[in-house]
């Protein structure tokens, strides 16, 4: 027996369906810019693990916490930290107002060039020049030259905003992560404030999940105005042991996804591996001279040495950039599937 | 010209939309335990202009930050803040492995129940008793032992558990926010890992939208273990101006609602009325001696005095709540409307 009702419905939907079939394959295959091999399958092996339902592993929506460091997980760190090149920047926008700085270091060695000065000056001198640039505004204040630098200033290699220097594998991993009901963080020893200026536009990863380095702040009501200020003291450094404390102390759940490429991520990686059920750790191994850099075990920036050690001996994910990514920029051309 | 197919269309909508209704229906009126008045108008009045893309004062849902204060504004905090209660409550449980604190002040106060003098002792003995009851321990056996007696303590005056005396009219206020897709937060100056035992379970805050005052913590990993240790040393207290540092600490966006019931909540609200557009910033006032507490300008809990003055003169919300709720607790039979 017929129903023409019946089947008139029936291709109704079938049109739905029809009309539906181009959004479903705009969501195409996850990771498209990750090489088929371990590091990639592992990721979807995990993600696949922990959303399936009816799995032993299963992790409800609300508690699938991940975190990724930013310098060198997400974005480039070289030459040096993207965050003191605008330190470095600052410095120099500000010695107008500072004619001291032409004869006291560090400033000195920042306004002439002098790297090697520079360094001399060691870790007092580096605190001294976040201190000048960092500190002592309001809040406000901070976010808009954060967010004019970012605007304007270009990287002395690629000669790229540094908002574009920023891993388009790890861009989809975000993305993907996302789809599945992940909560992404960035938990990273840059200024939170800092990263909050481009994080949201470039990594679709709002102000209130960018966890990082913070000053003490102190809020002022004057005159019906009110401001917060930022004052010298440092609050929490979110590097090495800081980063699971501000996890637990911002989040207050541990993740079950945790990324970084160096040994401050250590214990951010030992934190969320040490949790009960199935638990995702990587690294970013920069070995691509190429079309990054490469460096690890003895580098001042980035250095990934005890982290690889663990990595290897705990069967973490480690990402080989060269053979893992087919391509490691949004501006870089999509590379074509290479011969391992 | 009548098409049978089409009819039936229609009328498989119209049964669709009648198997609707009833969750329309369940949905009904925001607010049902506040009577109707100025307060109630107020809220309202306020979420439907953010929520109205056409109309100027439209605030995108990523933006709809919500604060609000949680001793006397979520719950009751009489006849002391309940997480002084569990903290005495601690010292008795843990006493038998401190016997140095029978003789000891404030912990002998304590143990003798000498009201007199443990207030004697002051914030230095208040400073004692939080360091001996929420420090020295893994932020996994304080959850613990949160979690313990909030199960099992009892308030002395009304006989229920502390997690049961929050405020259902403040309920019905953070469901009908989310349901407009505002983000709430709890920004309060008790411990925020005290608070984080209940806020999900009582008020549906998770974990990350509980701000409070914290310790410095310290990560360890030893024989493959990882834990948190929280250490007597103050992180941030989160109270007065600390309110605001830690809204832009934690958060980075500026709320546009904010709630609290004391001058400890009055640079929360100035930062959130100084914001640009449209704000909402609101007071409970305790005025109900008979269903809960009245109480204000010369409270040593909760006093409101300043913060009231400034809500008056700003034309802020506040919160009559012999007058505006209907009911205190859920667990209060519902009130029938009364005659104002």
């Amino acid at each position: 027996m017929t129903n023409p009702t019946l089947h008139r419905q029936r291709f109704g939907l079938a049109l739905l369906f029809s009309l539906a079939l181009p959004l479903l394959a705009n969501a195409g295959e996850p990771l498209p810019s990750w090489h088929d091999g371990p590091a990639k399958n592992s990721i979807i092996t995990f993600v696949e693990a922990v959303t399936d339902p009816s799995g032993k592993d299963f992790v409800k929506p609300a508690e699938r916490i991940a975190v990724f460091d930013n310098d060198g997980t997400l974005w480039s760190e070289q030459p040096a930290y993207f965050e003191l090149l605008f330190a470095l920047d600052e410095v120099k926008r500000n010695a107008p107002q500072h004619p001291e700085w032409k004869t006291t270091q560090p400033f000195k060695a920042v306004l002439e060039n002098d790297h090697k000065a520079l360094v001399a000056t060691g870790m007092d001198g580096i605190l001294k020049i976040f201190g000048a640039t960092h500190t002592g505004m309001t809040t406000d204040a901070f976010d808009d030259y954060a967010r004019t630098w970012l605007s304007q200033a270009r990287h002395p290699k690629t000669g790229k905003p540094y908002s574009d220097m920023i891993f388009q594998p790890m861009l989809e991993m975000l993305d993907y992560l996302r789809s599945q009901d992940f909560k992404t963080y960035i938990v990273s020893g840059g200024d939170t404030a800092f990263m909050r200026a481009f994080a949201e536009q470039v990594y679709g990863i709002p102000p209130e999940q960018v966890i990082g380095t913070t000053f003490v702040t102190a809020f002022q009501f004057k005159d019906g105005k009110a401001s917060i200020v930022r004052t010298q003291k440092l609050a929490h450094n979110d590097d090495g042991p800081g980063k699971p404390e501000s996890i637990d102390a911002v989040i207050g759940r541990r993740p079950i996804l945790a990324f970084g490429n160096s040994d401050g991520d250590l214990q951010m990686l030992q934190w969320t591996a040490a949790g009960p059920g199935k638990r995702f750790t990587g690294l970013v191994h920069h070995t691509d001279a190429k079309r990054e850099w490469a460096y690890d075990r003895t580098s001042d920036i980035g250095r990934l040495d005890k982290a690889l050690d663990e990595a290897k001996s705990r069967g973490w994910t480690v990402v080989d950039m060269a053979a893992d990514w087919r391509r490691i920029y949004p501006f870089d051309p999509p590379a074509t599937e290479q011969v391992q």
